[in-house]
């Protein structure tokens, strides 16, 4: 059967590198996504493509009660900020965060990964741009993958299924560069937490101008799909 | 407000304890139940009725993709053990273990602690019945608990939830007079993993079996349902 990893896909830039990692590197992946009423929900349409493009074995949708994730721009009424500079290094927590997303999504990650039989879980996470997301962080990883080793089958029979994060140390403009060596298309990929229906980017959240300034550190062209209002090209 | 607690309520005598347990404390609750799909749903209107009748404040069911944990006795085809000598010292996993269920319920209840600005998840894990299940020892919650605590906007704030299990080392039969002493009507509560379909406990899986031990060595009534079939009462 060869090695078997789940790769959890939001359908954003970092995540869709990560697959492509997983992939080159030989496993067979069981791609998930998850639908928490995130109000840009147009990452899901992405992760599907993405997945297949990049050819996983398998996608999963995974549906989590909206009720569970409150609290955060992403998911309630709350604005998205816009246009401000974006400080990756501070020590303050983003309103843009959602509560113990990443917790509950590597669970769910190792939910399934017992289920196949996988010896990994790839997440995407950077802890270089996304500091101030306490989920984000290499401490937080490290942590959550001794809590699998001993919460799991696979954990207590010596085979524990790993957390794989090979984005974590690197700037935007290297995963940019990285996904780019790797053949992804990124016009597949959605980062905008505020999309428009058509699922265009508004180019002015923090994810936007990450993006934004990642293409053009790495050389890389952009071919996201911006809106026109209030974003100077 | 007062202090807030989220607690895990399966529906099952150890919850409905530890539900008791926490209010006791001093705790506004909000429950917590899971439908994953498990054949011993009626556990889910157990929750609802213990969650009531003991006052807590708010009673939540999260809905979770079966998909999410497939490959065990209570949520596949796969035969529930009945009738055998429940070995609970043993080393092995049973079949009826759930892949990374408490991880995932956990993790859920650690991301409504957040939402409430809880102190506290409570979660009925008991080491001694269950030390055959990897995450119900307390090794696995202590590692947990730090990964809650690195993950979390109220961990980084240097004021981390607190994953408390009341019950961890307590027999059943000192469960049940802890339950008892603290007024719990435990013929609300269902624990067989085998129940037909009105509700009533088969009497011989391993979960009928600690049960009714438990009973008779606590010296409470037993107010436990069982059907007729292969039961010696």
């Amino acid at each position: 059967m060869g090695k078997r990893a789940v790769v959890l896909l939001s359908g954003g830039l970092d995540s869709a590198v990560t697959l492509a990692v997983a992939r080159s590197s030989g496993y067979r992946c069981r791609t998930l996504s998850f639908d928490y009423g995130q109000r840009h929900r147009a990452e899901l349409a992405c992760a599907e493509n993405v997945s297949a493009v990049l050819g996983a074995a398998e996608h999963h949708v995974v549906s989590l009660d909206a009720d569970s994730f409150r609290g955060s721009a992403l998911t309630d009424d709350i604005p998205v900020p816009k246009g401000r500079e974006v400080d990756s290094g501070s020590a303050g927590i983003p309103v843009t965060y959602v509560p113990a997303r990443n917790l509950v999504f590597l669970s769910l990650g190792v939910a399934h990964a017992e289920i196949i039989d996988a010896e990994a879980v790839f997440i995407g996470v950077n802890a270089l741009d996304y500091s101030g997301y306490p989920d984000c962080r290499a401490d937080f990883i490290e942590a959550f993958q001794n809590a699998a080793v001993l919460g799991t089958r696979r954990g207590r029979e010596g085979r524990p299924c790993r957390i794989e994060t090979p984005l974590i140390d690197l700037t935007k403009a290297e995963i940019i560069r990285r996904g780019d060596g790797l053949g992804v298309d990124f016009s597949l990929t959605s980062s905008c937490y505020d999309p428009d229906a058509q699922g265009r980017a508004c180019g002015s959240c923090d994810s936007c101008q990450l993006r934004r300034a990642g293409f053009e550190s790495a050389g890389v062209a952009d071919p996201t799909v911006y809106r026109s209002e209030g974003v100077t090209l």
